[in-house]
């Protein structure tokens, strides 16, 4: 009934490539590993002795309550198990990472955090969009975009066209939050970019403006957990990846299966 | 005189343990890499056939322009090498992988970005500091606190309190941050938090209330990279640790050494 203990596991944007080492000995170790719908399977590839337990959810459609997902993290280290929750990108950006840190340590269950990579930061980088860049953006700041009540008057107290903008969990919220922007006076010719599957098999994007954002049409965004970064340093992606041209575009692989985008 | 390329790899926050498969196998694979003051050295065991080049600098103390850099990485793929370009946290987060792709895109050097942990989230999570967390905090900023002149009109533009600010290299200029941000009408009582050296042995934090924060001595900074984070959140690290109390605390290790703090 002792040595029970949590690791809250960040898996990084998807490609199990970009697990750590930290993460990997963890998942190796483990007894049980309760996993998140956005984590890809590949990354459970590493947890041979473990059992496996989906209790993700994704946007809109949770499979367990949080409160549930508490409870079996305690009653799991409490019975001795060395237990993984693994979330996708870090725990502790939109991650309710904190939650379950917070449940874990009021319960006196040992655990840690263990880093990871967040789409925050990844998802632009692997579009040719560094988030800063000197003269262009000098910082940038994270919202979610799944609930417009919260987001839309935190957008509003943003000074207009200074930080780069980032958004995870807003493609389906988008027309809102584009249109949002543009009433607070950001610049309609604002590059703005969606990238879906960061790092993923099913990786696409698509850039353009501001304006252009709030009309797009995205005709398959399946499940994939998408990106939205607004600033002009979606600009430097067409000089960075001459194959993201500033312009519209989809990832090839998506693109051969449907349109997966108009404008 | 083919086949050279560039990896732009992120390396985390500095414990090699948070170096991501994909860094590992390009390290692996290297004929060369060119990395930063603030890799750790543990991180370049993985590099054993390559030559190792210090290219870093910290802030204030450049040892190569950024110029100079670029030109070794082109002149290096253009010899048919393997290069890493190994950049502390995320190349693309106030590390300039943004100009390094530039210059590469601009040469026709082919060249890949591979993410990597910022300090940005990884700093807070490792201080048991959530950045985003409901009800407390729906997303949060990341700007440099290297240059005041950039820094003080951005802080002035945000609204006082709404969202986690996160400053990276902002150690040296934080009673100008904290001067700014009250004056702009942030509540002194804000938590805030300086977290030194994050992942490393060095490892140190403090965690006080913004109106400290502005004339707080921290005696032992030497050369640790440091992370700000001022918000609510900050208040969650003393549940989520019961170690770290809410009021000014320095890691154990780091205490025996030397008082590195004083209020």
């Amino acid at each position: 009934m002792t040595g029970g203990f949590v690791s809250i596991v960040g898996a990084g944007p998807g490609d199990p490539d970009l697990l750590t080492l930290a993460a990997i000995r963890r998942l190796r170790r483990a007894d049980v590993v309760l996993f998140d719908a956005l984590v890809e399977p590949g990354a459970l590839r590493f947890a041979r002795r473990a059992a496996r337990v989906l209790v993700g959810k994704r946007a809109g459609r949770p499979a367990f309550a949080q409160d549930a997902i508490n409870r079996r993290l305690i009653a799991a280290a409490r019975q001795g198990l060395r237990v993984v929750r693994l979330k996708g990108g870090d725990a502790f950006v939109f991650g309710r990472g904190g939650e379950e840190a917070l449940a874990l340590a009021a319960a006196g269950v040992p655990f840690e955090i263990v880093p990871g990579i967040s789409a925050a930061t990844a998802a632009p980088a692997l579009a040719a969009v560094p988030v800063t860049h000197r003269g262009v953006a000098p910082g940038f700041v994270v919202v979610t975009g799944h609930d417009a009540s919260t987001f839309v008057p935190i957008l509003e107290s943003l000074a207009p066209n200074v930080l780069t903008l980032v958004v995870l969990m807003g493609v389906r919220t988008r027309a809102t939050m584009a249109a949002t922007l543009l009433h607070a006076g950001w610049r309609p010719d604002t590059p703005a970019a969606v990238v879906l599957g960061a790092s993923t098999v099913g990786a696409a994007r698509w850039a353009g403006t501001l304006d252009q954002l709030r009309d797009v049409v995205l005709d398959d965004l399946r499940d994939r957990p998408g990106t939205i970064v607004v600033g002009d340093v979606v600009r430097l992606a067409g000089l960075i990846d001459p194959g993201m041209d500033g312009t519209s575009r989809i990832a090839a692989h998506a693109a051969r299966e449907q349109p997966t985008c108009a404008r």
